[in-house]
Formats: C-alpha cells, structure tokens, sequence
C-alpha cells in the first residue's frame, strides 16, 4: 500500500536508480531487428518482437543491480497492440527477475474512467468472477489536473493490491513552467500546490520508511523545485527524471535525497539503453554495455548523496 | 490540420453529437459474453472479443446517424493488450463505416515521448522504412500540465495528417475544481489559463469552419464556464462530456454553441451503450437501442441549441 517494495529494493541493492525502457526500434542493435524483419517482415509485429528481445537483454543484465524499471507506454503505443503485447510481457518479465516495475503512463481520468485504468494498469480485472492481472504493474506515473476524483480509484486499488502512484508535480521538460510555475493568488505555485495535495492524498496509504504511496514526479532539470519539494513534503517519494540524456546532473540532484540516502529514485532512459552507441562497442554486447552505464550511473549518484 | 472533417459530418447529419464506446464487459448482451465465454473461457481474450462484437454492433446502428466515436482507452486497457487490440480494431472498423474517430486518452508527456504518442495515435509509425499507422485515430484528447513540449509534437502530426486534439480544460467530475479553478495571481483561473494556451496552440492549425485543430473538453456539468470559455475563444472547437449518465442536460449546452448550431459535440457513453437495460427491451436489440437513444439525445441537443 505504498512504496515499502520498492525501497528494500532500494536499500538491497544500495542503488536509488530505475531504467527506464522507452525503447525506440532504432535505438535496438541490427542484429536484433534483421532477425524479426526476416521472419515478420517490416511490420509493427516485427518492431514489438524486436523490441521484446531488446528488453530483455536489458532486464537480465540489470536485475542484479537495478532494483527497478519504468516502462514508458508510449514507446509501445507507438508499435500499436503488439507494441503493448510487449509492454506486457515485459512487465511480466521484469517482475519474474524480481524487479519493480513503474509503468510510466501519466494516465488521469474522471473517477469511473480512472478507477478502470487503476484496475487494468495495478489492480485485478473481473472477467465472469475470475480475478486477473491485465499488465499488473507496481506502479503507475498518473496527472493530477483532475483532482481527488481520478486519484481515489487508485488509492483503493494500491490499498489492496500493496502498489504505489507517482503524481506529476514539476515535469523536467523545459516549457513546464508554463502552467505549473503560475502563482497562484494563494501566492504558492501550480507545481507546490500539487504537491500538497499529493501529501494529502498519501495520508491513506502510510508506509514503514515514512513515505506514503502517493509519490511526485519532479524533474532533475530543477534542482531548486527538488529541493523544495523534498524539505516541504518529507513524506512524498520522488520519482525523478531528467539525469544523464535530458541534462540533469548528480549534483544537482543532492536536494532530492534525506541524510540517509533515502527520498527519491531517478530515472535513465535512452543513457541506458543505448549504452552501447556511445561505448562504441560491439552492439551484441548491448546488454553489457547498459550494465556498465548503470552501474556508472549508481556510483556518481550515491557519491552525491552520501 | 483541423477539425474540418468532423465538422463536414457534424453538419451532414444534423447532428452535433459523438458516441462514447467505454465498454466494460457488464454492459455486454449475455448472448455475446456466453458466446465468447464457451469458446475462449473466463480470460481476457474472451473479454475483448466480446467487447469487440459489441462494438460492432453499436457502430453499424449508429454510423448513418452520429457522426463519431470516442473509445475511451481505459476501458481496453482494463483488458490488457487483448483489449487493446479490441480497441484497434474497433477504430478501424468504425472509420470503414465512414465515422470520425475521437480516441480519449488523454495522453501528457514530455516532447519525445509525445512525439511517440502522437506517431501511435494520429501519425505513421516507421518500421525500417515503412510508414505504418499504428492505431490511426482522427483526433485524440491530451492533457496540457506539462506545456508546449508536449502539444508540439501533435501539431506537426495534425497538420501532416489532417488530424485533430482536444485537451483538457475544465473537466466534468465533481473535484476539477480542486486545481482547474484556483485563481492565479493574474486573477484568471487555471482552467482559463488552459483555454488560452490552447487558443494559441490552435494557431498553426487554422480551419474553414473557423475552429483550429486544438480543441478543448469542458464538461456539460459545468455549463456557466462552458458559457465563459465558448464566448472567450471563438476559434476553439469544444468536446462536451457529461451529458446523460453525469447529470448534465440539454439546457446547459446553449451556452457551448454558436447561433449557427456549431462550436461543439457532446458525448454520451453509458446512456447510449446501456440503453437496451433501461429500455428493458430485449438484449438482441441492444443496437436498436442505442440508436434510438441516440436519435433522442441528438433532437433533444438539437431543440435548444437552434
């Protein structure tokens, strides 16, 4: 009912860091691709497929030391229902590995639409009295422009289904200010008064490391917004993105962590996946190669916050 | 680049109304879920195929009376990637019957992960050289908390594909006003805030009606801001929920139309979707059912905004 999971996790592998899987076909080695196309032809079962094979390269060479992933449901939207044929099976994957799983879908809804998002993306679907996962995920990135309404299905279904939500609050893209900087006559801004009700909203989902299950999503293109949304709301878990490929630094990213190393998780997505292209090394080794950048990528963060 | 085809079929059938296609299974005909029950079990395939062959039936009784469609995403995303390839086929089929396809997701991201959004939903996904539509909708509803980065990328794909977005402005649940209507420092609220970026993103995607390719959803269960933003914003095109099940009326969609009778379209989902339970007319008239129920709302719309 919060994000207790993903935090042993955390502190296991001493390693505050998720990979995102966005993964593009272009961004897939060759090799990969050539054997989908030879079989399917250029189709978007071909892509999926590839992309399905692509993923789990990553997954088995990041279980060990990634504690989780966060799968960006565009990318698989893009490859249309076979592209989420293998968002699916990639959670499913990533789970079996005994990773978390975040599934970032930025989904917002009124309340009888959300709470069936709720149930297909966290909770347990009913088909004629049979209970079952559709994607199953551990967490979903949801918008709060809707209000309490479209977050309650979701705290109910985290309730039973021991999973967590990540709110978005300040976005790392550079015109996210354009709404969520506005002051309002309160005198706060949109962004911090998002927070504050992410704060509200996780009081029913309390968790053992003192970090509700409504987490906030706040960019590391913002070190100061960070650091003021760490000190103002001690109880929100930050899902961080925008270190490495976006421009975020480590140290800019000191502000979003507890004294203790705790708080935040941060996100590498494309850094990760195509570890390989910048390494220049032979792209069957793509796998090793995004080991390599995440473990790189552990090191400079924890060399910041501890 | 605009709404102009939605218009041309709005005008065509005198009707200024779009039907929501959120179909959960307990809204089914037995006769179609036994059906699929027996031959696929009690799993999500059975589920989909199911939803696929309602919809199907929905579409051929309303095709040569209403001019469009909305999917609502969640409801086949409940289903997982099986409903989701329902709701693919689903688009496809209703776009054969010569209907104009509103896909509500209401999707928000960054600008490169929007861009794979925009590719999935409007756009031509490329797969080694091949441009292909992924799920090849008319329109689809966003949500603007993130600014620009996140509305370019659907413009480029409107105006290349002739396509069209709405997004969120003041939506129709009890709590939008909980962030939609906070006054800003300005002494505008947020939801006007959205309207005129919205105004201004519409800019790039003139249309012959008038109306830009940028939308807006106001709910019908807040008719005095539908008032405000339609006399506001004369080039924005309105999508109205909240009409029937949601407790907005006829009389309260005056204000969202021009005296020429355009400006919007109004959804009903449930209303239209479950009037064969409330008719209590046998389930194998459910189509006949929705049609009537449709021609209903369409004169009841019609008597007060002409």
């Amino acid at each position: 009912m919060s994000f207790n999971r993903l935090i042993d996790q955390i502190v296991a592998l001493d390693n505050p860091t998720v990979a995102g899987l966005d993964p593009k076909l272009e961004y897939v080695p060759t090799y990969i691709r050539e054997k989908y196309e030879a079989q399917y032809g250029k189709t978007l079962e071909a892509a999926a497929e590839a992309l399905y094979e692509f993923n789990t390269g990553l997954i088995d060479a990041l279980c060990d030391v990634v504690p989780a992933v966060k799968p960006q449901m565009a990318y698989y939207e893009m490859y249309g229902w076979q592209g989420v044929r293998t968002f699916d099976r990639t959670v499913k994957y990533a789970q079996e590995k005994g990773m978390y799983v975040i599934t970032d879908g930025k989904r917002n809804d009124i309340g009888a639409t959300m709470e069936a998002y709720a149930t297909g993306h966290l909770g347990l679907t009913d088909v004629e009295g049979e209970s079952i996962p559709a994607f199953g995920a551990d967490a979903l990135t949801v918008n709060g422009y809707l209000g309490i309404d479209g977050i309650k299905p979701l705290l109910k279904v985290c309730a039973a289904q021991d999973k967590g939500i990540f709110v978005l609050v300040k976005t790392s893209n550079p015109s996210s200010g354009e709404l969520q900087d506005l002051t309002l006559s309160t005198g706060e801004t949109v962004y911090s008064r998002m927070a504050a009700m992410c704060d509200e909203w996780g009081k029913e989902l309390p968790g053992k490391y003192g970090f509700t299950g409504v987490g906030a999503v706040v960019g590391a293109t913002y070190p100061q917004q960070l650091t003021e949304i760490r000190a103002a709301h001690p109880s929100i878990f930050l899902l961080v993105p925008g270190y490495g490929a976006q421009g975020g630094g480590a140290k800019g990213l000191v502000g979003a962590f507890n004294s203790d190393g705790l708080g935040a998780i941060v996100n590498s997505s494309r850094a990760i996946m195509c570890a390989y292209k910048k390494e220049g090394c032979d792209e069957k080794d793509y796998a090793g190669a995004a080991r390599r950048e995440a473990l790189r990528m552990k090191d400079d963060i924890n060399s910041v916050i501890k």
